[in-house]
């Protein structure tokens, strides 16, 4: 089997954005998978596979650098060498905490930074230098990495602190790398996902309105269409709702 | 000839943006192109009738309510009666004065306004009802009305009030709509285009990098797309501009 | 009677923000209050002659360009000529039209851009050489444009189109006119006053909390305090609301 | 000497913003000020006590969190037991790196996090017990947590991720302390400081204007007229910036 022209690589993956995200770019390259546990990735790689596709998994903890390390060490040497990155995606969860300030710990504070700031910190500085080779071998679409924003990364809701410092910062991250690698040819994005999103676990949720949970494989085909913008029209951020959101 | 399941009006086409949203709209509808003169819009007509589409002009003055009243006369009386429509595009381009402040008339600051903020009202006016019948009968996309919007909608640079005030105003304008129309099934979108688009105009323009003019064509992607969002996952704006623009 | 070192100007001056504006300006300086009729400015005037200060009402309809020239004619040759500004504030508050968008006319839409941004545009016009004049004399504090906005000033929320067009478009205008004179040393500001005035209109409106609705006296503190920042240290924009205002 | 009412503690004392926030508020109230070294705040003490003003230095590393509760358990257990806290200002000058994206360490990459956010964090939550017991005893003004920004806070520049990042987080938790204790009578503010502070250590840097820098005694006004509105009236958020100030 002859290596591939390009590969995928997405952060975070579980029943939501991230598999829906991967199976959409599995389409057209190999996806590598990262998740902290099997469990989180195993059924993804299983669809892509059967449906004709390539997908492995890795065991990483995003907001580790030796784990990152490791995991892309793997990649470079073992898996794809010498084969340009098409497109990252980090769409981690973590960091999520919801409850009065004055109860929440220095650890749980911290988490906020250390999922969403550390690990899309770790994930970029992995990542670039993939994404630059891709610029170089004049890849189809312009090398892409993009992150996953929420509610939280433009407004600090009362009890939101954790995980609005986590996402505020993450968007600081993803400006500030727009602007440097912009210009050098990767396509750098944000976006806002402004909703509850329709997964096993919001099942149960119920709306008075019908269609008013965001659809994952509507999210993952927002990205892929970021990632196929000529470098002439690049976007930088996309909010997307469901229809009835309030906002 | 049975008359089509719904159709697509762009207001403001000349030989840019408008021209180029109309020609991709064309491809699924057929479409109404309104400017003030058959010059502007005779070009994207032929086109789009010699690549199989359907496409008719109507001269328009979009900052005149009677002239506005008129064309949609036309449209719902003679061209497509009882038909839905499925997208609605706004994108003049009047109204663009830049000067010292106390250099500027009164007329010229009604004019950002009148060819902006005014214009955009009297076509969501004409428009809204058409694409709420839309919603009723359940079109392929959920019926879609886009405003363009420009560096000047998020930022009123010194020697632009005119045109920021114009577009701001539109802006706030959008966004209004987004929130009483969304939930009514319409989905309201601004787009913003940060950087000179490639056009005749511009074609002189030299700019030290390669591909540093916006694409008028994959502004009218970004268009499409949004039109083909699903109504769980629509997004109200996005940003678009050359990987070298300095923002 | 020798003549007065500077006056303020206060365009807008009802039963609430105006009104206090004019009496803690007329503590430092004559003042001049624009209002359509002497019923709005016959009591402040009255106010802040009987505390010692001096004002003069001037009747101005803002949004008419023969009206504010006509006051602004018998500023500068009959009661303050050859004589600087130190202060103009825009607080108009007309144009606020709340209703669904297909009820609102032409004529109702139009109210939000006369009121707010063409009245601002003409007031700017009228003042700003009589403040370019008080930065020449190096007046005590450097000479000041302020601008009085609303929530709709940067939220365009559902059935607000009108006056957010307006209010967005009157920020527009104060963000482009900061950049061009704050280098010619004139401080432009944009105040947001985000919740209800305690005015006699409102009197009669509960809340659940008390103080719950802000002070228009302390509005005028904020408005005095950034007319007495030195050049070093400006600001252009402050929002303002009650402490259990939501947000 | 009987106790006082009510003290306040800024958190960053330097030769710039910190030190002149101490000695504005060092005219109403005993003042704590907190930095790493004695060099940072001996000056600033020694100051206030010659104009007969009450100061005292504690040596606090404010991202680590056993420093900051040593310090607080200092002042409520030795130096003000049982005493309400009027004012707590937070303006540390760590985490400020510029450079290439790829050449940032994880370590430095933290310090933007552990210097402005976390560092907020450890503050907010060892004085808002005492801003609360403020607002209990019904203290002159609202008790006010004021925090220092910078253009870093809403605009990830390249080259500033590190920065930003921390900044942004920061941002993020003002807004949501505002949110959860404005509506428990504590006045949360975020001061964006968008500009060279005029300091010793910029005393070299040569503008083409004069009065090219940020008065670090001007934005103590700020601060101190933050810190004097009424309930019914606060401000949320400033921007101060020079006259000449492009932005």
């Amino acid at each position: 089997m002859s290596p591939p022209k390009a590969f995928a690589v997405i952060a975070g993956v579980g029943p939501g954005t991230g598999s829906s995200v991967a199976r959409r770019f599995a389409k057209s390259y190999p996806v590598i998978v990262l998740a902290r546990t099997p469990a989180s990735y195993e059924g993804v790689v299983s669809d892509i596979e059967s449906s004709g596709g390539q997908a492995i998994g890795i065991n990483t903890d995003l907001s580790d650098e030796a784990s990152v390390k490791a995991a892309f060490k793997k990649i470079t040497t073992e898996l794809f060498p010498n084969t340009p990155l098409a497109a990252a995606i980090f769409n981690p969860g973590g960091g999520f905490v919801r409850k009065p300030f004055l109860e929440i710990t220095e650890k749980e504070f911290a988490s906020g930074y250390d999922n969403q700031a550390k690990g899309a910190f770790l994930f970029s500085k992995a990542t670039l230098p993939l994404l630059l080779k891709g610029v170089e071998e004049n890849l189809e679409h312009p090398p892409s990495l993009i992150f996953t924003g929420a509610t939280a990364s433009v407004r600090g809701s009362a009890n939101f602190s954790v995980f609005a410092a986590g996402k505020f910062a993450l968007r600081a991250l993803s400006q500030s790398l727009a602007r440097e690698f912009g210009p050098k040819g990767v396509h750098v994005s944000h976006v806002i996902v402004d909703g509850v999103i329709d997964i096993p676990r919001t099942k149960a949720w119920k709306f008075e309105h019908e269609d008013a949970k965001l659809s994952p494989d509507a999210i993952a085909d927002s990205y892929w269409f970021l990632h196929t913008q000529p470098r002439t029209t690049f976007a930088f951020e996309i909010d997307l709702r469901p229809y009835v959101e309030k906002w």
